[in-house]
């Protein structure tokens, strides 16, 4: 225990008795009239000390001038508490430590903000004084958690095989992807390393040399805008295997949050995983990656109203989209046409040019959109499995705007209904990928998930002829609505990649220039092979059950990408920059 | 086994009879005439494998095509070998697989060098086709050594209640110390992020929130010119504690290293480990890390020689200095005039101006000076326990001097006279260092290990009037000769903190803008703490027996830190550039 008997927390009954060393910070002190109570917090927890006249005047003594966060290295004897001051709230709450001496290890000010979870103190102060945020417990249980899920994760991967192998943190620039945080090099003037967006490449060189089975708990970096769930730097779980079909990987990786489960939440969850394919998703949910902890699925009611004279849904049909609904169960007193003019307008940040509704009454659907169906109405209601009381949601669109906003408003209403149940943890595969995204705006494909993914072998000859159906090896697993982390068995053979590279508009050049290492190692025996990668900080943002990135991470950098603490980035000496070879160019404005 | 019965290596009698799926790469291909016999590898190791006509005349067809370092998938039959063709080199010696159908997964070119340890071409090439040189069995065997490496850490660290906890990569720039990556901020324009030389700040500041045992496996990066065994990015142990004394950390340190020999070395190594304070190891060894697997000490003669007539020696002590020598055992016969001109020649490296000797011979010492200790050879023979058919090498010059040379000497001649046992694995910790080093030429003190290491509380007053003899509560954990790591105890109040920086020639503005975080932190309640780091990539090298860092890293920088496998760094675009308001200076010749 190194110079102190117990953890504070640990402190009980079996103690009683026991002179105790014990070190930690003051969370608490009152003073009864010349008894003096503190209540001394380490990581572990908290504990009693009480410093009374009659054991130690010097004690005491000290102890007047103690304050909160003070640093307390304490001698005393375990007694038990008065049952009148019993604490059943806390583990050491029958017990109190009798102080015999007290040094004070260091003093402290008086935080700028109260150490508390329900402060409502800015984030960015805070985030400027983070090792005092860091103090409140529920930041010490998550970044805990953390800690388990990464040994879970070691400890499951290591008695499969799988070897930890560090891969470069400043390598080589590639344009493909997200943008890259870029490094000049002192040694090679005008030359700049690049942060790793992942260690893809590399762990695909690591299979080309037989290594068969590795992981890594990888850093990685983008340098993008960043919303509220994107931090510059992330963590990522990151795992290749050799000679392993979809099946096996899918296998590894599920077993593998099993045991973080098991581990981590004390939860058994039932396996396999269920699976659904990206077609079904989208079609049934509106999302790849769809919360499956409640229903309120889209329901596709094209073929029953496109004979209607509502020309809205009669049009969406006629041009090749569809007419989908959702069913707000008990929803018709709940919404007004206000509110559902509301909701109207969330649906047009999917695209959606209208949102057109029904309630089910007693005596038949109401609403504007009611005189359309008064012969279809019976069949339209047991089509959606609709009762009285419910709410009905309509979106005639394209495919893609239906299930967009469809699926945006089904989780929002899922949340705002309280249709969630919190206790869940529902994963999901999604599986049969597109392998292409077609960018309307650049006309051109982009690879859905990356470069190196392997197309689906009977949809190999579409390849150049027509990229848009061709299927990818891909699979996600989706946790509770948010992507966890996704995968594929990747390209191993150079004509396949050199393909690839082709229809993302690479010429031969750019190809060779950027990933001709790679594709020349495919030359030289590589094995059929693919992987996944999981996102640590949202895999623990969820176990922990919080709502911010930021919470997961011990130093995290704000909206802008900056660290308030140490105040990164900041300016750096003429010197430095010219040891470079840089200038700064003149500043946008 | 995910699609195989067995990995390669791991086929043995105990399989006979058995129908079998391997997988893995052509290692060897004979043709016995009509039947063709493969060793088929994968991580695990070789089985040998036999195309024969009268089981399959098809899978015969396709081993014709077969080459080396092809992959492939094979189904067979597990027999006995013939007595005449066993091989008891390998695990699966007594047996091979009779195939019954085989698939080639992937074909493979000549590889541009041989794959094996004895392989003559260049480590450029070799770092250019890495993928290929990870190939190597050796390779292989270091880099799953640094995995267990890591693993018998986490495990260590993870019983004693430490927290794997993550900190930044991109962080703040910090003058002091070795040179920085610096990382261009796109948002902030002008700002540049660094990447950490150590996560020394942020381990302190989790000490600050309370969390008392972090450690992390934590990648550093330092843009100094390179030497052989060092790297632009290093991986280091990185172990923060509070409430520890120097004791207790080094008690943690060293069941840690216990923990790592067994496990990965299967080795029981005597605890505690010998200690040693700096001025004994330097007095002794010349040497802040001494290899202690051999004797020749450095012995003070200074006395005996003071009063001599040869003036180098009496001169040096005269004026401050010392004579010191060492015992080469039967070192007469070995060294000849001219290859004593040889060590003086690389003692003047270290600043030696001569390499004074004597060679004790039967009927007394011999040598240019001999004539100087007619009356005194029997004192000096004596106190340095040099016996007939030793020779004596002397260095008389200031302390710093004669303890460099002797130092560097002592090393080379005990590497050259075969004295070192290579099969010992010698710890030492080195304690009590000096807090300062005097740079002679800036004439300025700085820190010898980092800003944050605690003086001797004793010490604390000549914390200014006198910073060269102040001790520093610091420890460096040596093995073979080798820097393995360092710690400290760390200041942990604002005012020592303060005269640290001043001491070290910071204005009050300078410290503040760049620690002032840190300072700020240690008002609010900071424990005393410490810690320790210690180098992976070294400690790896030294656990496999190799000579080169890079042999422990997947994939290494050259010495002029370029990644030769990707092509880093490598130049950007202008539209890169320009986004991060950078311009690339006049290139300097």
């Amino acid at each position: 225990m190194f110079g102190r008997t117990y953890f504070n927390g640990e402190v009980t009954e079996a103690a009683i008795g026991e002179k105790v060393t014990l070190k930690g910070w003051v969370q608490k002190r009152r003073d009864l009239g010349g008894v003096i109570f503190i209540d001394l917090r380490d990581r572990s927890g908290v504990v009693q000390v009480v410093f009374n006249p009659d054991i130690s005047a010097a004690a005491l003594a000290t102890a007047e001038k103690i304050r909160n966060e003070y640093v307390l290295d304490i001698q005393g004897t375990v007694i038990k508490r008065d049952e009148a001051n019993i604490n059943p709230n806390v583990t050491t709450g029958t017990v109190e430590v009798q102080a015999e001496s007290v040094t004070i290890l260091n003093e402290a000010k008086t935080p700028p903000f109260i150490i508390d979870e329900r402060t409502d103190v800015s984030e960015d102060i805070r985030l400027k004084y983070r090792y005092l945020d860091l103090r409140r417990p529920a930041m010490f249980e998550t970044l805990k958690m953390r800690n388990q899920t990464t040994k879970a994760i070691r400890d499951y991967l290591d008695g499969e095989g799988f070897l930890d192998i560090e891969t470069p943190i400043l390598t080589k620039s590639t344009p493909e992807g997200a943008r890259d945080y870029l490094v000049p090099s002192r040694v090679h003037e005008g030359e700049f390393y690049a942060l790793p967006q992942s260690p893809q490449i590399f762990k695909q060189l690591l299979m080309v040399s037989g290594f068969e089975r590795y992981y890594q708990i990888a850093r990685c970096f983008r340098d993008e805008d960043l919303r509220a769930d994107r931090q510059p730097e992330f963590t990522q779980i990151d795992i290749e295997t050799s000679f392993m079909s979809q099946e096996d990987i899918i296998n590894t990786a599920e077993n593998m949050m099993a045991k973080v489960m098991k581990d981590v939440k004390g939860l058994d969850v039932a396996l396999p995983f269920p699976r659904m394919t990206y077609n079904e998703a989208m079609g049934r949910y509106g999302s790849d990656k769809p919360d499956t902890r409640f229903g309120m699925e889209l329901k596709d009611v094209s073929e029953i109203v496109k004979d209607s004279d509502f020309k809205v849904f009669t049009g969406a049909v006629a041009s090749g989209g569809q007419v989908k609904a959702i069913v707000v169960k008990d929803g018709n007193a709940d919404y007004s046409r206000k509110d559902i003019d509301a909701l109207a307008e969330f649906a047009a940040i999917y695209g959606a040019k209208g949102l057109a509704w029904l309630k089910v009454e007693a005596d038949g659907v109401k609403g504007p959109i009611a005189k359309f169906f008064a012969e279809d109405q019976q069949q339209l209601v047991s089509a959606l499995e609709a009762e009285v009381g419910d709410l009905i949601l309509f979106v005639a669109d394209k495919k893609g705007i239906v299930a967009d906003a469809l699926g945006a408003l089904r989780n929002k209403l899922g949340k705002e209904r309280g249709l969630i149940d919190q206790s869940k943890f529902n994963f999901l595969w999604v599986t049969d990928w597109p392998l292409f995204e077609y960018d309307e705006e650049e006309g051109r494909y982009y690879a859905a998930h990356h470069p190196f993914t392997m197309p689906f072998r009977e949809d190999m000859d579409k390849l150049e002829s027509d990229p848009a159906s061709v299927r990818a090896q891909a699979y996600d697993l989706v946790l509770n609505g948010y992507e966890l982390g996704g995968g594929s068995l990747r390209i191993f053979e150079r004509d396949v990649q050199e393909k690839m590279f082709k229809v993302l508009g690479f010429t031969e050049e750019e190809a060779n220039a950027q990933f001709g290492f790679l594709m020349d190692a495919f030359e030289y025996g590589t094995p059929p092979h693919g992987g996944i990668a999981l996102g640590l900080d949202r895999m623990v943002m969820l176990l922990a059950g919080r709502t911010n990135l930021r919470d997961t991470i011990a130093f995290p950098k704000t909206a802008s990408a900056s660290d308030l603490l140490v105040d990164a980035p900041s300016a750096v000496s003429d010197k430095q920059l010219a040891e470079l070879s840089l200038r700064l160019a003149a500043l946008k404005k």
